[in-house]
């Protein structure tokens, strides 16, 4: 991420990969503060055997963009609402990106669907992974099922 | 896709495959008129050996993130714009997804990047295609370095 | 409703059609967590006698348009404002729906419009309910003089 | 509709309701240029036999709210779109209504969809009419498997 | 204005008509919720002797723009923001009038302006109060002076 | 107006003004090609006897604000729209004006309706004014009534 | 700026200058309140020895472009956010500038870069304070450095 | 600029350094397809003597900010308008810098202003430059007049 401040947003997308126990790697790598490392770090990121990278950014946020502009790798890029705008302007320069260059953006805050995107992506070739991925799905749906049968619960005391 | 007169823009993300001789299959698949059977083409699809969905859809979008509700594998999407609000619209109601359902969204009108971000994902575990995607971004710079030339040329000329 | 966390905002619906003695169920059906189960209740609805549905959902907000793909009846979308976007994203995600496929969507928030909507289409065909709302915008009307009056009071003393 | 201008958008409607064979009637009824006429025809609809009243407009977009505000039909509202914003200042105009006057609001420029979402209301007490929606949900359906195939064809052809 | 509920906004109307010795006069008339009265209103106020009216609403703020379609007066629209969208929905029901019927629209929540706005275009005809508007700016400017003075002092006692 | 790449837009309001038989001006004044001139024009305007000014600009547009800062008359302020963002950068930059210091906004590009502003402000005044704006009211009537009964037939001819 | 409430937003822009060490003034002048005023001050930076300006205002902010129109120093404009639209007017107001007129425009709220881009402009032709500057984006990177270190730590904890 | 499709846009900049007889170099260094050659030039920029840079770039409008981070030197940011969203993407990728790394960024599209922007930062520090930028704005204050002569003139042959 381009900062610390966007930990409290961005270690969802650790915990979610910690939930699939896909291995991960967190640092503090800024666009704007630290460009020529942050490209090392992305120029270098496949060879050192890393399989996707999660980036996310508030404002101007140029990170996911030119880490991907510097990879093979997929990128998926967290949009993280600052104080003004509500993630609007992190949105559009996150996911407006040239043809060439994609970033797969996820919601504005979206860093837990980040983490679970990368799941997908690292399933697609992994049979044990996907079968997590789908049992996680079930588990959803389970979840949906039983506030489904509390809420009808409650709303029939309220009437 | 929901519709074919959204080919015009998708046939990009089918060029994008086929540069990269990755074979993909192509088909009209509405999630507002056919919900039933986008919904079992989403889930047969991994068993069918598909390693990632494109989906894209204009105005109220819902049918990238339908279908990534009913797959394991990882949905990108496509904004398509249409005739009004320059497909704002479509990008909101296509990125904006619930945490536990992610889709990776492109940029608006963005298909050639959904094809080079699905080339991404599945170079992520095959060398050949990662070899085949540096070498893309090696011919990106190429390009640009010669756009360069001839422009400093005609803005010599210029003035 | 998508999920539990829209109750807050859509148990108005229910107030407004207990006010009107019509008879209701409500539900947790996510469009993304259940879509199978979503779509099954959509299909049933009307041949279980259902006369009108009402959903709320936000961000990506899909539960509305796809129970309107499933169901011959009508169905009225509410925009549930999230922490970001104040339901901008989930207003065109409902109401930007293509040709064929309606939903009838009330303001952000709008939960007790959505109630009241429903009972107008009801009472289109139904007299004693038509008399009722007649009724119930009179004490609109009576409730607007008695403000009058007050505020008239205030703003005499206030001067 | 507010203006004559709006026919050319708001004439899909009158085609969707007359492919299902319900009858209407059209008009011109300006909030802004003809208040008390347009406050006179919303008030004696009901009695007059109508059950649902579309109402199309551009810009500061009243007609739809000030119908709804003196009638207790349900009243349909289509954002027209003007010379500028792409509809949005309409949209927010119809859409917005406070509580205890709904607006049953479509896409802008949906018309289409306002007549069918018309055609919905009525079927709700009325069985042929929810037989012939059920045919046309299946004739929407019949359709994109149609344009799936030649697609695929244009597709392979194309590859 | 619409609702008692604009008061603590639409006050600062007042209290600047107050400051000019200008009679007025206040009243909450719904457009939504009593249509009939609020054009009535509007109808009789040219001949009760009102000069101009300020009209204060919020969302789908349609109060200024009926109460300009019933009378010759110039009317005043304020937009009052709402819980969601910050008052871009009141500024745009209020300002996107169509040609023929023009509402004076000041900022999101500027009623003061209003207010002041008012007394501009009845001291366009009298010369006394064009006089108090003069030395009202003339209050501004030397209350701008008096700020620039203490901020001075403040900077230098922080540097 | 700032520029006379306005008129086009801005001619309308003269076309008004003309319509009622009231006299007026026509002048460039760039608020940021000759801000001291635009000053002197606007500081000695009501003791040449102005009444009104009506100040079109677009983009950054400053002119309308400032012109109120300088004179005690009312001023109405035109969005003009320009090449990208349909006015809305206008409509802000006018609008949006601090307390103290009204402008009197009216529509994107609708100038006809800030020249009909002028007259119902000179009205408020003007009792032969103000019945030839009640007539110019009645005339919009006719002129719906008549467009009601032409669309009638065209729409009876069409089905 | 324009008045002392921007004061909490814009004295970053004077830490910034004092940590260069390069002498400022602070001071008030409204565009609308003190338009004369402000123009004299505009007119006389140049001849006075100013090198820079920096001007700060929300809403309808005139004063940057004002400033800038009366003066041929390089003017630099900071959008301060007031209470509704998130700063969005303020930003449009300031950098829609028409051609010939440039405002260097900041972030909404970023009256520190605003400092930072007055310390690169001076610097472009001050070799020492060039040196400061790049001792500062050194400083940038070795708090990145340190920050990524804590969360590495810190993540380490977690997981 | 970021790509040679962005010089029709930027060559106006060049046009009014020429004006000036200010020297420049042009090229394309795109942030995403070239970015090691991209930071190469921004951190080479200073000591081969370039004083100010401007950057073009549109929808996730990297470069300028890029180009910042890797240079002391002021950098102008040009918000390209692309296909899509009237440049309002490329304006918040531009604009909305953190703390630390300012972009000067002017209006959409306008690139004449960057070139004068920089003229204005050159001319700080240099006399010469400064009497012509003065000799510049009177141009454009003679320009008004004109215009303000031909309008009258086509205004009273209107009427």
């Amino acid at each position: 991420m381009g900062s610390d401040s966007d930990w409290p947003v961005m270690s969802a997308a650790a915990t979610a990969l910690a939930e699939f126990d896909v291995s991960y790697e967190v640092g503090v790598y800024s666009a704007h503060r630290t460009p020529g490392r942050m490209l090392s770090y992305a120029q270098e990121a496949a060879s050192r055997g890393l399989k996707v990278i999660i980036a996310g950014a508030g404002g101007a946020a140029h990170l996911p963009g030119m880490v991907a502009s510097a990879t093979v790798l997929p990128v998926i890029g967290v949009p993280v609402p600052l104080k003004y705008l509500d993630g609007m302007d992190s949105l559009l320069s996150i996911v407006q990106m040239p043809a060439g260059v994609p970033v797969a953006t996820v919601s504005i805050g979206g860093a837990r669907n980040a983490g679970l995107l990368a799941v997908r992506m690292l399933a697609a070739t992994n049979p044990e992974l996907r079968k997590k991925m789908a049992e996680f799905q079930a588990s959803l749906e389970a979840m949906v099922l039983e506030k489904d049968e509390n809420l009808r619960k409650t709303a029939a005391q309220d009437s």
